[in-house]
């Protein structure tokens, strides 16, 4: 149903806690190829292992490349990420229209593509975008818009995972339901005699029933279930002590 | 139009270069208000100037608590975020629809919220995620779903730049439209010419038109620019140089 998950490409990946950590941003949401162009400091690079914190697989399993056209080895369709404006004609994309054409090609072709990511200091070089089919720029705050590497394929792979997610928007997790409506009914019932015993309800026409509405309204409203209106009727019983201070028979 | 930020609500964050790659992952994305609860190595820490790499404001404002109930002060709206399911009756939503609430929240009501996320290596405990309106879970890999502390805070970062950003879909940078019709054509009829003399086209019926059909296909889907129609004519008149050898004039 799914097609191939995208290529993670860094193009002269200056730290390797960097790498690592891009791998375990990978691995959290689901993707696995990860190929380096020419990192600074060579490979295996040491620093990655304890920042991918258990993604070692994606490190095992990491490729490097001589070049960027060399990485992009097998992949049909090519995102170079990129902030300033470059002097190159192409097509710029949102972080979510990149990853739904890429969701799109697998889907319909089977066929993978890949996102590209430059250097930590300077970014992808206009050489570098040339060879992308488009060039994706992440919406940022336009005074402070450099991005963390890792962090910048965590939006990539959350936009992967978020658009395959499954998970319904919202949910209510431990709960059984609301409670039987004559069961909330008795609750209220319950809490009007008492207020009224107690007199809590102001005099005049509708004032009564005015309260009341607005206190049916806030125990309907949480759609309590029927072991919180347990709950409730319990806290009603022990606080409402009779006047006389013996304790209630009920 | 759009209303406050949500506060980043950190409970009890164990090390100080997370602290500062939350902050500048909030810079990045436009959230400013950075609430500590009782972190572990104390306020300020060290750690954190050099990982936030410039924004030192979000730090400098931090302000830390001794509890997580005292640093939801003010706010209206509050998510917690939790990997697994615990023992207590919440709504569970995700990134995308915690932060459209917020953002409703907002807009209609002018009112703040806030997301919560607890120590690196426990995350919350039921006690904090019972504080909050309701939990959000960042949909990841079911396998390896545990997320660096300042990527988690990314995914609502991002989503809340995501939500708010006018940045079209796709546009075309350094792109002044398509090349004016006639001189599209005047490329295909010169390619068509060339090749003819060049007997590119095989014979029988129908298999010149064909053939020029699936070259003018292919010339006009990139809609060219007017630069690109006239590069394209220089390299063929280049390349296209006459049996004899000499230089064709035109």
């Amino acid at each position: 149903m799914s097609g191939p998950p995208p290529a993670v490409i860094l193009v002269r990946p200056q730290l390797g806690v960097n790498i690592g950590a891009v791998a375990r941003a990978m691995m959290n949401f689901g993707l696995s190829d990860l190929r380096l162009v020419r990192p600074r400091d060579g490979w295996p690079n040491p620093d990655a292992g304890p920042a991918a914190s258990g993604a070692s697989a994606i490190l095992d399993n990491a490729r490097v490349y001589d070049d960027l056209a060399g990485a992009c080895e097998g992949l049909h369709l090519v995102f170079a990420t990129a902030m300033l404006m470059r002097p190159l004609t192409r097509r710029v994309v949102t972080p979510e229209r990149a990853v739904a054409e890429l969701r799109a090609l697998g889907t319909s072709e089977g066929l993978p593509g890949g996102i590209v990511f430059g250097p930590e200091r300077t970014g992808l070089e206009t050489v570098d975008l040339a060879l992308a089919h488009a060039v994706c720029t992440i919406p940022t705050n336009p005074e402070f818009g450099s991005l963390n590497l890792a962090q910048a394929v965590v939006v990539f792979a959350y936009e992967w995972m978020r658009q395959q997610d499954t998970m319904p928007p919202e949910e209510l997790m431990n709960y059984a339901g609301p409670a039987a409506m004559e069961k909330l009914e008795a609750l209220i019932v319950d809490l009007d005699r008492r207020l009224t015993e107690n007199r809590y309800f102001s005099e005049g026409p509708g004032r009564h029933e005015a309260a009341a509405l607005t206190l049916r309204n806030l125990l309907t409203r949480p759609q309590f279930s029927e072991a919180e209106v347990r709950t409730l009727r319990g806290v009603l019983r022990i606080l409402n002590v009779p006047r006389g201070g013996d304790q209630e028979r009920e």
